[in-house]
């Protein structure tokens, strides 16, 4: 299968995959349709389970608006309508710290795009580096299951680029250069803290 | 207005009310009518917009079942179910160290019923204090309108006599003796980093 890209290069998907097998031999192919909310859900249990972080994914906000209350035990929610998040997605404490972000992936290849965070998301990282959290991003590039850490102030530099009228994406090779590669594990499956512990905790 | 505490002690409501609106004088009353979760609100909106701490509530987490995508813009929810908070309510962070707290009232005068906590908020407690996170709870007596926070190690101590087969609440005076008041105010609302810093912050 061959995907072409708007630059006119070609790109061998299939190639791609028989790489990617390769290279990760030990996962196992069961967790092929596996997402990257419920591999970070996983990872967090793990975490949590070892004592070694309390970090959450915060509930989908859900405007209700109408429910119907069948018993004195049971309430049917009839009528609701999906929130956009004021915050990002994922938040906790790590060695007393607070450790805060958002998890999005792209089926890019070269690029990510910004338009996969809103302007209050932006907005919210702001605040929390303002009062000394540690905010970051973990970016996946689906395709070839390649996961990075950026910190937050990266991710800043990317969208005041793209709000002065620059490109609307970071490229993947600015993602190499600043971000960290986190090298996907079987447990816990996205070691993510691993990085926070060099970049924030210096052991 | 009489009421008798199991005690036989009589309590006085209306003197009691017209005390609160003596101390109060500056609070609107056009507040009485609002709860402790929106003054909360109100007081986080406060802290976040002054710079002060990052601090909001979760979404109510919520099971769904149904959706209705009418269109490709709007999505109608048809079916769902709330699910039990398996955290706190509130969380974030506050010079640089995680904040959370979950915020409950009572009807009551003279104790606060520990079932207004669930085992497993308990637990996120403890994992929260086992990574030097700062939880308490907020209590609020709502005849009264008298607010405390109590820190978490207090709470385990009465969730402890309760499951040893104790009491299933903690006196008015417990929380009085081991708690810290939390005086109401204009804006923000309900104070309570004043009380964070002076347990935690020393200044």
């Amino acid at each position: 299968m061959y995907l072409r890209y708007p630059n006119g290069k070609q790109f061998d998907l299939k190639e791609t995959v028989i790489k990617k097998a390769e290279s990760t031999k030990s996962i196992s192919y069961s967790n092929r349709g596996m997402t990257l909310e419920s591999d970070l859900n996983i990872t967090n249990q793990y975490y949590l389970e070892n004592g070694i972080a309390v970090i959450h994914k915060k509930p989908t906000p859900v405007q209700i608006v109408n429910v119907d209350y069948q018993s004195r035990s049971t309430a049917v929610i009839k009528e609701a309508y999906f929130k956009q998040p004021s915050t990002t997605d994922y938040n906790g404490v790590y060695k007393g710290r607070y450790i805060d972000f958002e998890a999005k992936e792209t089926q890019n290849s070269t690029s990510f795009p910004l338009k996969n965070f809103h302007e209050h998301q932006i907005t919210h990282m702001r605040q929390v580096a303002a009062q000394k959290g540690i905010s970051f991003v973990i970016l996946r590039f689906s395709k070839t299951d390649d996961l990075f850490l950026l910190e937050c102030h990266h991710l800043f530099t990317f969208w005041e680029r793209m709000t002065a009228g620059g490109r609307k994406s970071i490229t993947r090779k600015e993602i190499e250069q600043l971000g960290h590669a986190i090298s996907i594990g079987l447990n816990p499956r996205i070691p993510y803290l691993y990085i926070v512990d060099q970049l924030f905790f210096k052991i």
